[in-house]
């Protein structure tokens, strides 16, 4: 199907929720998951062709995230199956009152309508994205990488074989056959047909989505966290917090990138930090972090000089960029210029200090004494996460199903007319 | 001052509004609202030039919107002032929980930031969004229409005193100098600037932003507002409320466009519908509605054949576009087809056709047995409004104060990290 004929057919198919039940819901997701087993064999040799073909011309990492077994195959499954006990995020009455001359006003939550998904090669975003579409009442198109094609499609295609197995349409979820450029640019222009569109993925695609799109777009992902040390702070807390937000898991978009020390504990903190960052790590067999260090801070520790793009970068490896500052109020300002509003932490025992970071600094998550790496939507007891939100407009931070959704208002009367 | 100047001095401000009360602001609004009437000569004056400037290039109509008086001066402080009453969006606090290892989770209403409003003549669209934007937290860059540019400028300067009476930083509300289409395009693209851009006026300018927009934008306004009677409708109610939808003010984009009739009455109702909307009209000296026809209906009352682009366009006028459908399915139907999701009614006694069409209608708001006209933030009981929205996210349907702010999560733990 031509990426258009997929448009029309995504936006007929939406009405076909209005009519379908929470119960019907999480019976489709039940038969789409069983499907997913049942198709893994189809879906292994597909997969094994796309790693053939992506083989030489993609890096080890993206080849590693392209992989399927059947034990991730169940975790797709697996993933699936959480979302059915999740509650129904559609039909909510968010507030009813009676306003004006006697009127019943009603504000419903429902669907958005069609969801455009643009990612790159992770297999598990095809399931994870068309459940939670589907458990909001979502009619989803998904476009993947055009490395991952024959998998996602042979994933879709054992979903569409759940739904139909229950009875509901296949067309309420969706993939773009044309792994081109010219189907993504289709996307982010389809207005009328596309009521929202996730970028999910790299920088590059998150600011083509974003450049491009004349259809509501949320931007997601990038994120450049900070954390700031102040005067007051646990220092043997501190340490385990940046350790934590730096190395246990540096490629995604939750880690730590640049730290802020107050200049009081400068001298007493950064020895310690350089002994669990780089030389414990590496008389463990670890990567040691590599430490970029503002000038103050080099004459304290060893470590490489910070060049001021350090504090712009979000390096997703073992790397973090350290600066000393004067205060709190050095450290918000620093952050206000190079943050990209995703999640930063203070770390200290003075809740003045702490009043006055969450209040001024404005990014999605915000953290007191604690790792930035619990921005997530399991976490944050969303259940589940269709992307981190760095903007401010419908969602921030992690979204979740209610996210999925919209509102609308249905005001009830006897004959009143305004006068 | 340069548009890339005003940006700039914005984003900065924006940081002043994290210490600034709710006690504060309310004292900013009287200010604001004092100073308007003070300054009411000098604005006077302003409005003038743009009249004198403005004549014989607009229509007349465009000419009296322009215009001002004593009186609507008075107005516009009191419609500042009316803000004072509504309670503060900011620091709403909007769920709390423990989450994962007991860490609190808060989650807090925020000013989105930058809100800049790109409108047409209407000088109280000055004053009601700076007034909105300010009680929100938010700093406003206004961009008004050349023809009022003057008038606007004089507004502005007004509120501004007022804020500095107050002691706050005048660049809370900031106005473009620039009127040529350059500075609306250098505010749609004004990414980490303007974290919201709301276009009001006509359909034309709506659409250039939405198409070159790279900053979030609300489409608002456009209505081609359907109202359907059902074959079980209160036929006198139902002439009531289409009289008020179509006739109580047309120009604006909650009255009725379209009105379709149930083809089991059409024949009773249809005549009666003519007697009140033209036939009575004119015996009173009111201009008469254009009933436009498909060709049933035309069968049974005279009119203007209605050619299909009638149903899809807002006339704004008193010209009402008939078609006589088979049933609630129909009607919902053609809905789907020719509305631009702004506000719909039905006009029933049976609550499953009613129930139907709420469920079925995609439209941000859906009346049951009253008139399209209600859509409005201060009939809402939103106390008053910004705009209304036609798409479905972050805010549908009329945007009041807290459709002005986002929201940011505070996490506060005791040295949790993540395993």
């Amino acid at each position: 199907m031509t990426t258009k004929e997929i448009l029309l057919s995504a936006k007929e198919a939406k009405t076909a929720f209005a009519s379908i039940t929470a119960e019907q819901k999480n019976e489709a997701l039940a038969a789409m998951a069983d499907a997913l087993e049942q198709e893994a064999e189809e879906i292994l040799t597909q997969n094994r062709l796309d790693l053939e073909a992506a083989k030489g011309t993609v890096s080890d990492v993206m080849l590693d995230r392209l992989m399927l077994t059947m034990d991730r195959i169940r975790g797709m499954a697996d993933g699936i199956r959480d979302v059915i006990q999740l509650p129904d995020p559609v039909g909510r009455i968010l507030t009813e009152r009676t306003i004006t001359d006697g009127l019943n006003l009603k504000k419903v939550s429902v669907p958005l309508g069609v969801v455009a998904i643009i990612y790159e090669s992770r297999p598990n975003v095809t399931s994870d994205a068309a459940a939670l579409c589907l458990k909001s009442g979502n009619v989803c198109i998904l476009r993947g990488g055009k490395e991952a094609y024959r998998t996602s499609k042979s994933v879709v295609n054992a979903m569409r074989k759940g739904l139909r197995s229950v009875g509901l349409l296949e067309e309420l979820i969706n993939i773009v056959d044309d792994t081109t450029r010219a189907s993504a640019q289709e996307l982010m222009q389809a207005r009328g047909y596309v009521d929202l569109l996730i970028p999910r993925g790299g920088a590059g695609l998150i600011r083509a989505c974003v450049e491009n799109a004349t259809v509501p777009c949320i931007e997601t992902g990038t994120g450049i966290c900070s954390i700031y040390v102040d005067s007051s702070a646990d220092l043997p807390k501190a340490l385990k917090i940046i350790n934590n937000a730096k190395t246990q898991r540096p490629s995604v978009c939750n880690a730590e990138e640049t730290l802020l020390v107050n200049e009081q504990i400068a001298a007493a903190f950064l020895p310690d930090l350089k002994q669990l960052l780089v030389d414990q790590r590496i008389a463990e067999g670890n990567p040691p972090v590599e430490l970029r260090l503002c000038e103050k801070a080099l004459a304290i520790i060893p470590g490489t000089p910070a060049v001021s793009q350090d504090f712009d970068t979000e390096f997703l490896d073992y790397i973090l960029a350290v600066k000393i500052v004067k205060d709190v109020r050095e450290a918000v300002e620093h952050i206000a210029r190079h943050s990209t509003h995703h999640s930063e932490a203070i770390l200290t025992q003075d809740m003045n200090a702490a009043d006055y970071f969450t209040t001024h600094v404005d990014s999605a998550a915000l953290y007191v004494n604690a790792s930035t790496r619990f921005t997530d939507g399991g976490m944050f007891g969303l259940g589940c996460e269709m992307g981190i939100s760095t903007q401010k407009l419908h969602a921030r931070g992690p979204m979740g199903l209610e996210e999925l959704t919209s509102y609308k208002y249905i005001v009830t009367g006897d004959g009143q007319i305004r006068s």
